[in-house]
């Protein structure tokens, strides 16, 4: 039987795509070079019990099974398979249950992150991890990279925030991991192992997050630099000092221009570097800590040291840093390059970047998380020329490759999907390959979950 | 071939063990109630070399292993199994590397936790996790069991710091999980699958942990009260408060009086419950934030709040609290639970439990981790009596089933081991147990690390 017709069978019409113009958008997720089929059907599925019922036609035909969230995703995790299924979580969209108390969100997977983050907020809470997508990513989504974000430097990852999750196995059944409570070991920690597994193992339908009381208004400062290399000092010098800041991002020259003509901006156009810090420890704390790092940038090197008067004005340096990445995408293609190294080779990573981008002749723009040393070199070409296109990819590639000569990891919080793969193995080795594809195994014997993701 | 005889053509002759009166000191943890055998040998590996060839020793002739650190546990996790092989980490005990900008420490499993602590203090940074046994407990140890502690309430558990891991598996192969970055999301969460799962999936031999900066020297309150369901109330009205408390305990009148006895202390004998606070914010904030809490507890009905004046009253307040649960051992033999419930339910806890001590007809003292909902509720006993023996187990049992019931989990710390396996299927179902045994099998087909243990 035709799969459509099939999941008719077991799904209200309303939820069953199959229209090619429709699924035309629900075809792939905003990496580039990344390639992707066109699906059978895209299941829209209301409640867990669609996406069960999903799976289970999908195992009984065969069919692979893609999970889709907001496909705002970066490494084509979420990119359709040819006549497979698309399951896209967009219209599991709401806040389930707020616990002012013992500090907990019940959500499904389709909210988006800042909705989830503004709900939280009306009851004096604080959902920490703040990918610079915010406004047009799902939790879902946020749980099967295990996104990062901005103030990860002192309040870590989606991981760090996730205590239960309900998940849809391949073989349709339904599985609770995790608790509600602060701490919990009982058995294996399968919420942690489904986190960041990019919908390989299952499917998430609801999850359980920890929040924070919500912190103070932050306190900012922008430095600036003449040399990026400069900048990269600078914030060993920071982290060294044991300043507690939420927040420690940096943009180079390329990516402060490619701001100052998107956003119209009006950033300090000669600098070659600008680090952005913030404190959210309240009070005199927060002014001493902003002070120091202040100081610290003087001392490396900076060129001039802003401290913010008014948290508008914080907020601005904020909205310029978020833009980066869609400000330098203006400019041409782009291909966002995801490093994290050790923060005391930051420095040295950031002129690596800068070789290879004129030995291979490309624009690379550097923005990104320095405070956990994780960054995003950001390639920009002409995709309709092919030497450019080539050197493009030969840049990222190499990017990558200095990213682990420096003891770094080739995603900080992008994730693998089809963009990385080959690089997963370099990375994790032989034996770590084994051992991934003994989990997938184990968990999807049919290899019906976003099969070709993630597992080289 | 005889397996001592196996073993020591493998490995040097002082690693083997096979003498009785030296292998039965390696058969019991610190659990109760739970069974040992008799190994046929104990490798006491000094490098991951001498784990490797065990294991492969183990496997070729299908000898069950268990991993043992300093035999420290609560769960019966490191008791040997009849015939097979401890292999006994205690020798690899060396702090390998300690990194002050990147701010992570490379440590041997055999390292006790308050060695590790010391060694990176001396560099100004910290390891938070801190279980009540860290002067006798391993750090591989604390990664079996993903160990807690005092301080979780602000800085979280063992997971929490875990970087990367090298880890033994059941082939013989050396897996490095993780990375020495601040982020990373290439591939499976393995380093959190590995940890707290008791030895059953793979053998650590080497850990990578963050670090972070020193804290500020706490400041201390302690809050008593004429009815520890009142202290429960008080910590529900902290927890809501928002206020960043460093450490947040519980003990109830009858651990109150066994430490008196025990140590010779001086504290209140008429009190039903004492909470203790801190808070290592630092100056200003951190006076402020505990007379604040001294607030909440003399609204909620504290019938008196100490203060501490200097940080050595507070230091001796915390020796109390951490001496409670060896206090009570010297009352008779103990059964320490370790149900973690939300917040909102301490105080029906609280009372859940007082009224299982007068159904039941047993002793128990209450201490706990009050501010993440963690309580140790410790039945105390005459094991040479069975009646006394069998209404101790009814007794942790139904504080078990009193947890569950209040959403919370079997256990927040001490981990399953043999002693709460049948509790384990409990708490998460059918599908979860499946779950467990396909990731079990997947990495040891053969079962041969630490069967019987954890999975059901």
């Amino acid at each position: 039987m035709d799969v459509v017709d099939r999941l008719r069978q077991v799904l209200p019409e309303s939820v069953v795509l199959s229209d090619p113009d429709r699924i035309e958008s629900y075809r792939y997720d905003r990496a580039m070079f990344c390639p992707a089929g066109v699906p059978a059907a895209v299941v829209l599925a209301r409640e867990t019990a669609h996406v069960q019922a999903a799976v289970r036609v999908a195992a009984e035909l065969g069919l692979p099974v893609v999970p889709q969230g907001a496909r705002s995703g970066l490494s084509g995790a979420a990119n359709a398979i040819e006549g497979g299924l698309v399951i896209s979580l967009e219209k599991m969209d709401q806040v389930l249950r707020i616990e002012p108390v013992d500090q907990y969100v019940v959500t499904q997977p389709g909210v988006f992150n800042a909705v989830l983050s503004r709900a939280v907020a009306e009851h004096g809470l604080f959902y920490p991890p703040d990918p610079s997508s915010w406004e047009f990513c799902s939790i879902g989504g946020n749980l099967a990279t295990n996104s990062g974000g901005l103030c990860c430097v002192k309040y870590g990852v989606t991981t760090d925030y996730v205590l239960a999750l309900e998940v849809v196995l391949a073989n349709g059944e339904i599985l609770r991991t995790g608790r509600n409570t602060v701490k919990g070991v009982a058995g294996y920690d399968l919420t942690r192992l489904f986190v960041g597994s990019e919908g390989t193992l299952g499917i998430i339908t609801e999850a359980t997050l920890a929040l924070r009381p919500q912190a103070q208004r932050p306190h900012t400062m922008a430095a600036l630099f003449d040399s990026a290399v400069t900048a990269g000092e600078a914030i060993v010098d920071i982290v060294r000092s044991g300043v507690s800041l939420s927040l420690l991002e940096i943009m180079d020259g390329t990516t402060i221009a490619a701001v100052n003509a998107y956003k119209r901006m009006d950033l300090p156009a000669d600098a070659a570097a600008m680090l952005i810090a913030q404190s959210d420890t309240g009070g005199e704390a927060a002014i001493q800590d902003i002070a120091k790092v202040a100081q610290l940038c003087t001392d490396a090197g900076a060129t001039d040291c802003i401290v913010a008067d008014d948290p508008l004005e914080g907020d601005l340096l904020l909205e310029a840093r978020r833009a980066g990445l869609v400000a330098l995408e203006q400019l041409g293609t782009t291909m966002i390059d995801d490093v994290c190294v050790p923060r005391s080779r930051l420095a040295d990573f950031i002129a690596g970047v800068e070789r290879i981008a004129v030995e291979v002749g490309v624009t690379v723009g550097v923005v990104g998380h320095a405070g956990d040393g994780n960054m995003h070199p950001t390639v920009v070409f002409d995709a309709t020329d092919p030497l450019q296109a080539a050197r493009a990819q030969t840049a990222f590639d190499q990017i990558m490759a200095i990213g682990l000569e420096l003891g770094g990891t080739i995603t900080g919080e992008h994730g693998i999907g089809v963009l990385k793969k080959q690089w997963l193995a370099k990375e994790i080795g032989p034996v770590g390959v084994d051992v991934h594809r003994s989990i997938k195994q184990a968990l999807d014997p049919l290899g019906l979950l976003n099969p070709g993701k993630v597992v080289p």
